[in-house]
């Protein structure tokens, strides 16, 4: 079928001129077709499906084109023969394999097969004197047991499809088989069936109280307590098979492949076999776990060469469980299948050099292992690259267009996952999430409360706050487009609040009226905003600016819980110049005033009916005495213990959270221990301060449902106390409150939805702003404070709700999956946060120090994982130290030291003007974070940028369209292999495969 | 010269029938000397050197035999070549190669060479288009490549030793051979000429005040800031080849290979050359560094396949810079010894199987790589085994028999060290171990000088403790055996003078003229076991023992550190009632005792002339006056600033000691820091106390140098105070002392003498016993306190003098060297020690808590790399965790942490003991571990205590013995293979080269 070598270079001609022509040419699709045709069938495939997706005619064959000349110039005989074999019957999977090697032991004076290694992706040893599995590992095997294998397979005998229903009966086809060929004399057959028929004995974990009572049973390392024996002839699975815990490691549609190697002194050649089963049969004891053999290799060889036995046992134990090889395996014709197989696997393997690698060192699994398909370049790329570019559109935020077309598609986005998004929330993890965020927010809450009730004359104050966070969250978890987003007060609002309280009262204005009115324009603007699908310009969006927001953000918390802690050494002063012994000459003495200095009648009073030194210290100053002393203006110890009880639980908290990475203690509760991290450091430092029963600031909430301040009741009234026109005239504070609040919002939604957080149900930029504003109006009408998404928190509660996949081959690491996307844990935070006032009795037990150190905490985490910050933290990294990041390997460091230059310039002009009066309006300078991001594209190539950042949505097309132009000049074609940096790291390795010196 | 399968065969019956023979068999020696002379002289050599070796000729040649035999089983045809070549000249060792890899790249119109990578050991990179080098990495290749080079080494030019003086007479050279054997045609010599002697570009890195300086310079990534070119036809070395700073990391002697590979477009098959050139020469700026080159691999090819030819040309650097290829390439005679090279390089390759391991990841140097003499099987296995034994039994102990023959053989071995001993001491570490062990002598002193001084009513106080540490020390550390030892008081001997001066008290025997007859005769009992060698018995403190003793003695450290911060919160008691309002109500007054109640006139006197309110506390109570309110007892804020400077510095050193392996600043500063991190912790402690001002309590060092006690003068006179009976009687608590003395000084030598340590200079047990008696003796006349060994604070110094290399070869490893074994630090600590009483101004800024953080961290950090600490840890650990400890392999786990279990329960026996009144006797119980030590061979087998412990002397005599005598079943003989787990970890793989199934 494969065609010449001459036609192979005609057809590669045709190619190249195909490409280079610019007209379409549907003419030249026959001949093409019959190039592919002698290829397999996926080829076809690929190209028939490209042709459905793309609609441009000439894009779409050039693009087919292309990948069908790269696919002749790549791939090797081998690999051709592959493909044909594994594409006869593309949709069925073969099931996974669990491949066992047993070895021949003498054990006393009987013989019997001792497992030594098991494999389920990669190897685990039985470790010679130890008695133990050694760690899941990379097998190293050496070339030439591979080339071993290959001769075993090319000489032994290999019998596909056997009928085979038991060992016995298998072992003697094979038997019958090797004398018919005339391999083995007739003689040998008794001895060789005696010795495949021993029992085998299987290396199995017993339970950790089992193993704990055989400590000191016996004396000598003789002793076999952990294995046991097991009976080859019964056919069903044995107990001890059954209990094996091992099972759950393995899928459950598993076949097994059962390797037996070992030397013998009647033989004086090797004998070999390769059985594949027609039906997977359970072989008794066979196999340590009860599953089904499939596939039988046995070698049995003369005297002295067990070592080398063992490699090859080794080689084709790694090879059955290749995901490509076992593929091969199931579907191989013949012989010469199988060594196709061998071949493309030789082609494909890693070769280290044995002077820079010691091939005793164990390799640990790697992360993640590329998948067989791409080995045969057979995985689609054609459409993978469509689906990827759509995907990085962002469809979410396309322009409809319509009235109310982005909202109507978030809705139907969102609501197939409305059920689930509540099941889903059902999880352990979901716990700690609930209990982290839920401290934060009050935390938040009150400190925003009491600014509130600071600036507004508790118009607004702590029982608002409580009420209105509550309120808002909850209703915006339930209904809103992306429900792991946390509503918060913030500082932009605050300031806001704080000069309209001002104006108002300097104007006598009504407050809570006009604060209703702007609230109301406010929620009709963003219901604009969401009719004309304005959100779409979030899409100018790019890392720079998104991480840009996020560090400053993260700064600010950072800053902030600092800052309160070095408060508490202001408010709680340490007398530094105390001296223990002369404790006698420190006190505090509330002094009466002097009866005839004394201005008011009652103060004279005073002077005379109250025992003075019975007073404290407030109300000593209330009644206008003077305090007199040493002591009178310090605290002793609370300062020091607020530090130590903020620093202990940040640092606790740190460290609880890398404990997932120790070795101590089972995975499961490593992990249960890190996603507590936070809630089990706040229990330490409030059990630590309860014993130690000192006075420091503690959590408060208010205890009694009513507003703050006496005078105002819950609803606020539309009419009746400003003038008419300041209805109309608020329409222009509104305006910046809309801008504040969408700015606030949509970042905050961009940096959760954020691309590495590999959410799957989808954003809802629209739904939300939409449920923003009418959660504007609501909080206006009961003059509560105006929410918008917090950004750091938000991110915390994403950060506590990231899923790992369970590893379930020994070995493979786990994977992030994603975030737990559910409306629950959002919920139950804000419905918590609404009972808080029936916790009070609880929450009077937290010392703010403590919380402060969450707060800290938040901030630094939300930190980990920018970009950005790696970046920055590379300034004091010798390059030869530096991560090993893709950007890095194709930027030139300089630039991107440049970038984060600019970087950091931006966010310092950004964090002096937020120290000023301009922080009114902070969200609305991202706006000139991303004019910034636009002049970078006069400073930075778009190759640099594609890789540092992301590329402005018309210079993408722009690219794409460039793309499609013939390259002129070398330098640009350069630029353009790259467009997008995600998976197109360019394959260098064994990309020739016709050897380019031979033909 | 090989001989016939058949030969081979006969030659191994014959081998075996040689083993198993127990008659001298000199006759057998002519015709194994056949059977080696057909193998190279390697065997030979070893043959005779063995002969020459050992003594007992029955055991020498079945050591031959054997080693012969198992080299007849293991080594491949490629193998047997390759030595019969690299034997040839043996003593002379070839240079190091430097390989660079240069391709042809179009720039511009122009044509041109570009670096691409370069080899020492490792691979370095040019990031495609980062314009840097990557990290130094294993080389991961492809099978294919390496087949390709063979072919290009099979069909291209090959010059070996071609007299070449500049490139372009080289090129002209190698086109004029392809041209004679009409591999090429005459038309092709300009166009390759023309392309081989293009311009070559080299990726050099710049200073970074320069790169900086580049920062945007250029807006595209086309820019070329970092490269530059050179001219080639220069044949003396280029400036920026001179400046170029990677030079360092190139051995002096190293010679450069340079492979050229590239595809041009007039050719339609390679051209390809390998050449050997007779002399290194340079080539003016082929190379970025002015090293001349000796080889040249040049590989052109038609266009197309950039990627293969990239990958051969990664492929034969690889082998360049491989230790036993580029021996081949030197010494190859022809193009087939070239081959053989390869061949034995494909042999020993490791092979990672593409599903389980993604080529993409680059691996990271390894720690160690095994040399390549093992690879050929050349390492001369059987001296090293006896050079081996040789060290482990320790001859620095072996029972000489002779009067002081112990001591004569240790001023034998330490005398030639003398010098050395001193000039290597100026390093700059010994600045930080200095100050480090400094802090903690004067720390010590001042303790125990404290308790000495309440137990002997100030016959021996902190005056007398620093005087005799500077005496004791000083002297121990110029004269000693083991000048790394630190010598200190120590609790047994405390507790022993403190029994002692209560039983001169009540017995009216004076205590200094009783101690001084005690400590001679001490003095003469250590001579006479220095005298009779008593130290031998030493030998049999094993691995359990020794760790025993120094995990308990860390446990106390840490213990005593613990217990002295918790005593701070003792000792300034915090009042947790405190309430800041209520301050008016906290007051401690002094009150005047009632005057009708003074018992003495005196008091009477002070009541009334007395300003009692103004008298501090001490003095209050002094006068008879009470204490009255509320803060007396209290005293605020000191107990948590102890703590926060206790733990500050202890975790602070822990942090800064572990900077040592975070990728930030450049390896030398970060070494630096974390060579300093102990004082950099006690700088910035004892900074933040200065800043806060706090009267926390101070490291106070007497100021006047006079004895503590006044009435006693600096000389005891032996003769007097007591009758004469007690000058002999103090012989029997002399004996006490003496074995306290000699356990406790021998077994924290053994400590310091770890093989662990790799100390060089030998260890002088007996020497180290002489000098004790010694400073026995002479602290006795003076009334100073008696000193022995130090473990903790001897393990901290040997820490803090730890060497390792200066990594070389990018990529490379540091290797732990060894400890700067010399008397300077010791010396220089106790120098400072004597004079720390003109030190005290700046010593009483230090805060005790800061001290006893330090404290914390010694007793810590010497629990690190103990292997019983090791074994402790796993209890916790799930065994898939496991660290992969070669016992951990060979002895099952729960023999394992039985073996711990026993560890343990005897150190909590000890512990108990300890708190008793046996106290005085600890260091004797060491007897008693012994004792459980030697009981444990009842419970273990000799195997696995040969793992986790090292076996008794005469264990281990009797393993010997048994060995020679045949093995009598399996499992013995299985049990007798490692009897020592030393390097003799077996290689299991690439063990056959014949293969087993061809024969």
């Amino acid at each position: 079928m494969v065609p010449s070598v001459e036609r192979q270079q005609r057809c590669l001609l045709c190619l190249d001129c195909m490409l280079t022509s610019t007209q379409p040419f549907g003419i030249h699709v026959p001949p093409l077709y019959m190039v592919v045709s002698w290829r397999t069938r996926t080829w076809t495939k690929t190209y028939n499906k490209t042709m459905r997706e793309n609609s441009n005619p000439l894009l779409r064959i050039k693009e087919v084109v292309l990948y069908i000349k790269q696919q002749m110039l790549e791939v090797s005989p081998a690999a051709e023969r592959l493909r044909y074999i594994l594409n006869e019957d593309d949709d069925m999977p073969t099931p996974t394999l669990f491949t066992e090697m047993d070895t021949l032991q003498r054990e006393g004076d009987e013989l019997e097969w001792k497992e030594s290694a098991r494999w389920v992706k990669f190897e685990e040893k039985v470790e010679e004197g130890g008695e133990r599995w050694s760690k899941p590992h990379v097998s190293t095997l050496s070339l030439h047991s591979l080339f071993e294998l290959r001769t075993c397979l090319q000489t032994g005998t290999v019998l596909l499809d056997l009928d085979g229903y038991s060992l016995p009966q298998i072992v003697d086809d094979i038997i019958e088989r090797q004398i018919e060929e005339g391999m083995i004399s007739h003689d040998l057959r008794e001895k060789i069936s005696f010795v495949l028929l021993r029992k085998h004995r299987h290396q199995t974990k017993k339970p950790i109280h089992r193993s704990l009572a055989d400590i000191g049973k016996s004396s000598s390392s003789t002793s076999h307590a952990q294995s046991r024996s097991m009976n080859d002839i019964a056919d069903t699975p044995s107990t001890d098979q059954l209990k094996n815990k091992f099972m759950k490691k393995i899928p459950r549609d598993a076949e097994a492949s059962n390797v037996l190697v070992g030397e013998v002194d009647f033989l004086n050649k090797p004998f070999v076999a390769f059985v594949r089963l027609a039906q997977a049969t359970t072989l008794g004891g066979l196999t340590e776990v009860p599953v089904p053999t499939r596939f039988l290799f046995i070698l049995l060889g003369p005297q002295g060469k067990a070592k080398s036995y063992n490699e090859i046992g080794r080689a084709i134990a790694t090879l059955m469980v290749d995901d490509l090889f076992s593929d091969v395996a199931y579907k191989a014709r013949d012989r010469e299948d199988l060594i196709a197989g061998i071949d493309e696997f030789l082609d494909e393997v890693i070769v280290l050099p044995p002077g820079e690698w010691d091939p005793k060192i164990r390799i640990e699994p790697p992360k993640k292992v590329p998948s067989a398909d791409k080995r045969l370049g057979m995985s689609n790329r054609l459409s993978n690259t469509y689906k990827g570019q759509k995907a990085v559109l962002g469809e979410e935020l396309a322009f409809t267009g319509r009235f109310c077309g982005g909202l109507y598609l978030d809705i139907k986005r969102k609501l197939p996952w409305f059920p689930s998004d509540f099941y889903e929330g059902f999880h352990i993890q979901s716990i700690s999430a609930v209990l982290f965020i839920y401290l934060g927010c009050i935390t938040n809450a009150i400190t925003f409360g009491g600014l509130l009730g600071d600036a507004t004359d508790n118009y607004q104050g702590v029982m608002e706050s409580f009420l209105g966070t509550a309120l808002a969250g909850s209703v915006f978890c339930f209904f809103g487009g992306q429900p792991l987003i946390i509503l918060s007060s913030t500082g932009p609002i605050l300031i806001f609040e704080k000069l309209l309280f001002e104006f108002s009262k300097s104007n006598s204005i009504d407050y809570m009226e006009l604060r209703l009115w702007i609230g109301m324009h406010s929620c009709l603007q963003c219901f604009i905003l969401v009719a004309t699908d304005a959100s779409y310009i979030i899409k100018y969006m790019t890392r720079f600016t998104e991480e840009g927001f996020s560090s400053l953000i993260s700064f600010i918390f950072i800053s902030d819980a600092i800052k309160k802690m070095v408060g508490a050494f202001k408010y709680y002063p340490i007398n530094t110049d105390f001296k223990p012994d002369y404790v006698t000459t420190y006190k505090c003495e509330c002094l009466a005033p002097d009866p005839k200095l004394a201005t008011l009648q009652l103060q004279t009073c005073f002077v005379y009916t109250l025992d003075w030194s019975q007073l404290s210290k407030k109300e000593c100053v209330k009644y206008g005495g003077s305090l007199v002393g040493k002591s009178c203006k310090y605290v002793p110890d609370l300062a020091l213990m607020s530090f130590i009880l903020f620093f202990g639980t940040y640092s606790m908290t740190v460290s609880l959270k890398k404990f997932k990475f120790s070795r101590y203690f089972p995975t499961k509760l490593r992990k249960l221990i890190s996603d507590f991290s936070i809630f089990m450091s706040i229990m330490t430092f409030v059990g630590l301060d309860m014993l130690m029963g000192l006075k420091t600031p503690k959590l408060i909430v208010p205890t009694e449902f009513k507003p703050t301040r006496p005078g105002r009741g819950w609803l606020v009234m539309p009419f009746g106390k400003n003038p008419w026109w300041v209805y109309l005239a608020s329409f222009v504070p509104a305006l910046l409150v809309t801008i504040l609040i969408f700015m606030d919002q949509q970042i905050s939604a961009v940096i959760v939805n954020r691309k590495e957080n590999k959410l799957k149900k989808g954003c809802g930029y629209h739904l939300d702003l939409f449920w923003v504003g009418v959660l504007m109006a609501t909080c206006s009408f009961l003059g509560l404070p105006w929410y918008v998404a917090a950004t750091v928190i938000s991110i915390a509660h994403i950060d506590s709700l990231k899923m790992e996949s369970e590893s379930s081959a020994p070995g493979e690491q786990p994977q992030f999956l994603g975030v737990r996307e559910q409306r629950v844990t959002g919920i139950l935070v804000f419905v918590l946060t609404g009972v808080s006032i029936f916790l009070a009795p609880v929450l009077k037990f937290i010392p703010m120090p403590v919380l402060y150190g969450v707060f800290l905490y938040m901030g630094v985490a939300s930190l980990s994982g920018i970009q950005f910050w790696d970046r920055i933290k590379l300034y004091m990294m010798p390059s030869k130290h530096q991560p090993d990041f893709t950007y890095l390997r194709h930027v030139p460091l300089r630039r991107v030291h440049l970038f984060t230059l600019i970087q950091i310039t931006c966010l310092a002009v950004l964090w002096v003007l937020k120290s000023t009066f301009l922080a009114i309006i902070f969200p609305v300078m991202i706006l000139g974070l991303m004019v910034v991001r636009k002049m970078l594209d006069m400073v930075f190539s778009q190759h640099d940028l594609a890789w540092v950042d992301d590329l402005l949505p018309e210079k993408e097309k722009k690219k794409k369209d460039d793309d499609k132009k013939k390259g002129k000049g070398k330098e640009k074609e350069k630029e353009k292999k790259k467009p997008k940096p995600d998976d197109n790291e360019e394959e260098v390795r064994n990309s020739s495969f016709f050897c380019p010196l031979q033909d």
